[in-house]
């Protein structure tokens, strides 16, 4: 069998495979990488058309990194996922309260799902961070409560819970609301994946403009 | 807003939209089972027609956990994402190396991908063990490698990586063998989120016929 084995010949390939979709569409550089990362971490060129980034979502989370703010996540493949070098870099952390004692207990307390419990506890830490949800449509429906009724305000929201209980809804919700930048997917389509590929896409970003 | 916050009933509810979709598919309870959990991990219906469980693998892969075999992984997220409960309590565990120093000098020495070199790393300890793969072409082609030359036999592949390069060749490759038992899909999709989606249907199979 032969098959290509070098790291940065396979990336060049896919994003050369994966440029045709996005030749028709209207994209910044910057969106374009998002785009492409996306697609390229699910295997599935059906999310050029859903993904929805809106206008401040990549100054905002990139101004969010330099400045070191720290990425909050539903779950903690999430967290496994997201380059921690170039987040470090500047200062941030990764924090994802989904399996611990606080979370679970107020999770059982309440009939919510964990991940849904662990956003209300991390509350007022989410002011200026960047939130990143890739599994739980309930975690994404309580960060945009505490945005509605807490005045809590995310410098970003990452947020493309995946599955078909709620997660279309809370995604919709994300992108009718203009408090706070996003980026999303619409429809069912989403998960820790394409969450992670989405905030790496930020970092590489980052990396490439100041190397 | 108004949306399901318990976990189970979100559970039930998914799995109650999922399953006119597998309805027409000849499908046995168990195969049935880790369908709908790919799906409801993926969000994406689409999953159905593209899954492929080898005859002999659910007991394959049911037998390993249960005789306590360790579990073997490409990347970090799988590791993550994988229910650790349940496998402990029969005396697996999960090993990754893709972050490893061996796997780094390995990968740099032979210009391949780090988890191409990981996967050779854990050689014989395959044997017997049940890999899984969400995320590298380039490592099943080298589990593929240590089948076909070494005669390395794990008890089971769940190799679902992702992506336009050499990961639909590596999970045809896969799928076209007939020594070791697999779960896969074809083409280009799949994923780490894929790939605990299948193992962990599997865990919770053991669970509920043992609780």
């Amino acid at each position: 069998m032969d098959f290509i084995k070098n790291p940065a010949q396979i990336e060049d390939r896919s994003m050369e495979i994966i440029a045709p979709y996005l030749s028709e569409m209207d994209l910044s550089f910057e969106e374009k990488k998002i785009f492409s990362r996306i697609i390229h971490a699910a295997g599935d060129v059906d999310y050029a058309p859903i993904i929805k980034i809106s206008p401040a979502a990549i100054d905002a989370a990139k101004a969010a990194i330099l400045r070191g703010e720290n990425i909050f996540t539903d779950v903690e493949m999430v967290r496994t996922g997201i380059n921690k070098r170039t987040l470090k870099k500047f200062g941030g952390e990764i924090f994802c309260k989904v399996a611990e004692e606080d979370a679970k207990e107020l999770a059982a307390r309440e009939n919510i799902t964990r991940s849904m419990a662990a956003m209300r506890l991390f509350g007022k830490k989410l002011n200026g961070a960047i939130v990143a949800i890739g599994n739980a449509p309930t975690a994404l429906f309580e960060v945009l409560r505490l945005v509605r009724e807490e005045k809590i305000f995310p410098a970003v929201i990452i947020g493309v819970p995946v599955g078909f209980v709620g997660a279309a809804d809370s995604k919709a919700e994300l992108a009718a609301q203009n408090k706070i930048p996003f980026i999303t997917v619409s429809g069912t389509k989403g998960g820790s994946s394409i969450a992670v590929a989405a905030v790496n896409a930020i970092m590489y970003l980052l990396d490439n403009s100041r190397n």
